[in-house]
């Protein structure tokens, strides 16, 4: 795991992604985006699969969550059908009908029973799903099902939105000598905040599982990677992470060191993911990693760095490459943690700015080339004592906020 | 009072405002900004006045707010002393310090106690107060001190900072035959967030009230009103209201009666001061009122207005003169509120656009041009049963999101 002193890596250059033994998948267009690009995606697995899912808690939830989120966990699992262009959200009982329908489709087509199927959407809320387009595309996205790197790509092209990239990941490790694998595929660019995003994402591994180790797994990454991230501060309506387990592999966690090897394997592809879904954050110049240590709690300290990840001030001024530290301590003042002022410190790209409470000098030009100049920016607010110091920390991360943003989200269904 | 069907008027033409008997004010340039605008604003009680104050409830306050909140309520009140162009927030002890300094020359010139003056600054985070230019400018400050009309539109000026336009009202009311006013002046644009924002208010009145009277007035109004205007969510550091009560009217609330025509004034005079700061919000180009009723407690109200108004999505749909109801919807889906979706209607400047938990068909054409159309935007939410269902009801105001306001706080500091 990287440190908490250091910032994330950029991406290294897009990795093979393949998918895990047992795992076949397509992406196709069937009509529902105007655009024409691809708006269907299937992931099925050849057997049986474990399965477990973690789904927005915005009280107002999709069609789909409200389908899916009553099917796992479970160990039958066969497949995930998603669309994108569309997300099936506020639309009332027809809305649940639709979505019911899509697994029913989907589960003809595999011989299986329809709770066997999950499904997402994902796009413009509050508009009918068109099956008059869904149910026709359905068999042909069956037929094109297939365990190809090509396959892979053109799945996780097709859950896409206003994203400008895919997210696709793969992890290799060994259990017990057997070689097993972790894939994922998300979507997501705005309407992000912890618990969860307008996201979307399907982890699939050829390990041998039970639901409740998918389950156990899928908590695990999601509180550190998913819920740790923001573009807007808006929870979508939709959000869905999904873990399926084929075990075709054959690999089986024999004990605890190799069942942290799988849950570290899974950390890490969900981490990557994440991380994607705020590289690619709508209109963002800047990439920004949120660290806050020395809290007492867990929670306090992600309250602190949510606070100051969402503040449009602090996220204005980084898009400015202003070294405006007095909106980050503000927010940290604001987060609803009791604190003591003077025990706080602050470091922008590593150079201390605030330290017991009290300004340090800096070089307010010098930082502020560095913000300009660099896409990444680390913040970092620590707590040396008082109420609420003690030795838990949180990385979380976010985007700035442009113009661009205001543009993009100005314009989007009129 | 105004309903909560209808939604607040456009203010009216600027009314004559005028200081209520026994208060004199003055502002001045002491040098502080770099623009040589007016920075310094002095309001003076003749006699001992009976006083309030609400501060900011962010852990991380300015030094005026610690040496401020310390003095109040209290009976012997003489002065308020306020700069703008610096917040002397994040300075450590000798901010304190130079808060302190501050009072204690306003109080040699008026040969008073030091702590019957209270203090409050506001501008940039982290930057020493610079003593050399704000001592100096007391005594000139002194000795402009006026009752006129003038002198409180020149008070009212000089408390700004990138606020447009300045902030003053008048109530006239009568007890018991004797006539009384409540005169309130405000500043603020951006740092707006319930509890409270960078915003300071003083309101001066000539009516008999005792310190704890003043203090039950100003915490009646400011929940009704300050507490409920956010810009951007940001809770500052320097937020202060203070009420002040000369006493010189003569006029004495006899009975509940006279108790309440007080209340209703010092409301008024803070609404209006609150909804000014929305409509010189910092780029926004629409005032939004956010209207949620059918809540079992105001609380809930309050968080479902609040998480509405803070959107940035629903923001930057307003901007765009888009009526994207989802994102309204989906806002007060994730403010922690629990409640039954099916149960939700929302009505758009008056055009029902979601009932009882599923669209309603809508010419989204038509809203859209009178979104473009209109400065003025009403929001409707209303609960009609399930989990939270109540009588209660919030209103709220808060202004959209736009390039504008990305571009001024992008370019604060540096």
């Amino acid at each position: 795991m990287t440190s908490p002193s250091t910032p994330t890596p950029m991406p290294a250059a897009a990795d093979a992604c393949h998918l895990p033994a047992g795992f076949r998948c397509s992406g196709s267009t069937c009509g529902i985006k105007a655009s024409g690009k691809p708006d269907l995606a299937l992931f099925v697995s050849a057997t049986p699969a474990a399965a477990a899912g973690m789904f927005t808690r915005n009280r107002v939830c999709g069609a789909p969550v409200i389908v899916s989120r009553a099917r796992v966990p479970a160990s039958g699992i066969r497949a995930v059908v998603i669309n994108s262009g569309n997300s099936n959200a506020c639309t009332g009982e027809p809305g649940i009908e639709n979505a019911r329908r899509m697994t029913a489709a989907v589960a003809a087509q595999l011989d299986c029973a329809p709770d066997a199927v999950l499904v997402c959407s994902t796009g413009v809320i509050g508009v009918p799903l068109p099956m008059d387009r869904i149910l026709p595309g359905i068999p042909p996205a069956v037929s094109r099902l297939s365990a190809a790197d090509l396959a892979l790509s053109e799945a996780a092209a097709a859950i896409l939105t206003t994203d400008s990239f895919a997210k696709l990941v793969s992890c290799d490790l060994s259990l017990s000598g057997v070689p097993v694998r972790v894939t994922g595929v998300a979507k997501g660019a705005a309407m992000i905040a912890p618990n969860m995003a307008t996201m979307l994402a399907v982890v699939m591994t050829d390990a041998v599982l039970t639901p409740e180790e998918c389950d156990h797994l899928l908590r695990h990454a999601v509180d550190r990677t998913f819920n740790c991230i923001s573009v807007d501060g808006h929870t979508s309506t939709s959000d869905t992470v999904l873990l399926l387990a084929s075990g075709a592999s054959g690999g089986t966690p024999g004990g605890p060191d190799d069942f942290r090897a799988v849950q570290d394997a899974v950390l890490h592809v969900c981490r990557r993911l994440a991380t994607d879904i705020i590289r690619d954050a709508e209109g963002a110049s800047h990439f920004i990693t949120v660290d806050v240590s020395g809290l007492a709690t867990r929670t306090a300290a992600f309250r602190m760095a949510k606070a100051i990840a969402d503040s449009p001030l602090v996220k204005t001024a980084i898009a400015g490459g202003d070294p405006n530290w007095g909106r980050i301590v503000s927010a940290a003042g604001y987060c609803g943690v009791e604190f003591d002022p003077a025990c706080v410190s602050l470091r922008i790209n590593g150079t201390a700015v605030y330290r017991a409470g009290a300004p340090v000098p800096f070089s307010a030009a010098e930082l502020s080339q560095s913000l300009k100049a660099d896409r990444e920016v680390h913040l970092e607010l620590s707590l040396s004592g008082g109420p609420s110091a003690g030795p838990e920390s949180v990385r979380f991360w976010t985007s700035d906020l442009t113009c661009e943003y205001v543009r993009l989200n100005s314009e989007y269904t009129t």
